[in-house]
């Protein structure tokens, strides 16, 4: 579809931008959001810029939903067309970090679901597309989720968030903490999901997420093979307030909602 | 002096044995120790083997004391000279993972305290080498923590371990869990420490660590600045059969060690 091909191509711009200001970034200028470590980086706006003037002047009707100014509202028709941009998702990690784990993440969504997503990492120089009935691909490579059956042997990413949103994680996801193979905590969202679409994690659970966050991820999750809902085991619309998101290879779903009650 | 010379030629040698396995992980043998999680792979037995060779070798002497087969003991003189090798730290992410969060980990031990240690990360060809007094380089370069000096702004990585350790960690390190600035699980001793010594993070918590998971990775993180000691703020001795470590960028230590009481 034109949209899946439109993301692929604003993905690989996106990442030509990124790589060229990555070598550069002890000098970013860093501006603090609402506390210190929400860092919003002049790449962070410089990516979401050009993202959102490409789409503007390729589909001028459709809504943007994105995380920087001006841009994090509900669109008008929460039903309608509407792309779904994090400009660097995983900030915190591209500003300082062994190993580069962030990336762009754009979903064009209809209904509230994603319809089409897409995220690159763009050190690594790895790129995840996916597109609603059409599977999930990783650098032209079909990908698809683990056939891991039980929370005890799965490898689990937990992301605790800001201090403000600590407390809540510890107390609803305490029997996945205690009870989860193995724990792990990137912090970037499309790191987590796309492990799971590639088969190298099992799930993801996060208390409070935006749309702009998951969009893309969840796609690249399920069409792999994945499961994407709630914490009550409903189903996500991206635009219905919710904020629990917990999505993983299908196999180990009902468990993990079970542990989250 | 030759300690840390040898080490820094052992590194070489193990890291290219580690790189020449890496693309062929997916066929490596994977032979569970206790528990499924807790994998043992053809790689971490020919890397232990062959840095225990060359050591043998060169100090016919010294002890050694290694995570597998046979040498995970207590050396005879515990104050003795001794090398403490962990063959491959991380192996579950060596197995799989989106970012190549694994290293081979070898440090030389006098009087309970690593005198001189390396950690290589062969993928991202990312080598850090410390000496007592001598000062941590990464790659040639001199590194230094980072001067932030409160937990709430700090970056902390939390071992969550297995899962017979995973309570414990929930409750010793409950404070640190919500007061910490931000949170991380990479589940990579060696990562966690090196990251420190290169400013990107600023402690890291383990309730339960054997001396090779640590002795190199903790002399990095002092020579660049850091600090080290058991829970009760006591000094570490690498075999003192005490389990709890924490190490930071020494400005937050004291907070720290009062979050875990």
């Amino acid at each position: 579809m034109k949209e899946r091909l439109f993301i692929e191509e604003l993905l690989a711009a996106a990442s030509d931008l990124v790589r060229g200001r990555y070598g550069a970034r002890e000098t970013v200028k860093v501006v603090s959001k609402s506390e210190p470590n929400d860092l919003l980086t002049e790449v962070d706006l410089a990516v979401q810029e050009y993202v959102v003037a490409r789409i503007r002047e390729a589909f001028p009707d459709d809504a943007i939903a994105a995380e920087e100014a001006g841009f994090a509202g509900t669109p008008a028709d929460p039903d309608g067309r509407c792309w779904v941009i994090d400009p660097i998702d995983g900030t915190q990690n591209f500003v300082r970090s062994l190993f580069p784990a962030f990336g762009v993440s754009i979903a064009f969504a209809e209904g509230g679901v994603p319809i089409a997503g897409g995220v690159s990492m763009p050190i690594a120089h790895d790129v995840f597309v996916a597109e609603r009935g059409g599977g999930t691909f990783r650098n032209g490579r079909r990908q698809q989720v683990t056939a891991i059956a039980e929370v005890g042997l799965a490898r689990v990413e937990v992301d605790f968030a800001g201090r403000e949103e600590r407390k809540e994680t510890l107390s609803r996801a305490g029997k996945v903490l205690t009870d989860a193979g193995q724990i792990r905590c990137h912090c970037a969202t499309v790191v987590a999901l796309c492990s799971i679409a590639s088969g190298d994690a099992e799930a993801f659970v996060h208390v409070g997420l935006n749309p702009w966050d998951f969009a893309a991820g969840m796609i690249i999750a399920e069409e792999a093979g994945g499961r994407a809902t709630r914490f009550d085991g409903g189903p996500v619309h991206l635009f219905d307030d919710g904020q629990g998101v917990v999505i993983s290879n299908g196999h180990i779903h009902n468990e993990l909602i079970s542990l989250l009650q």
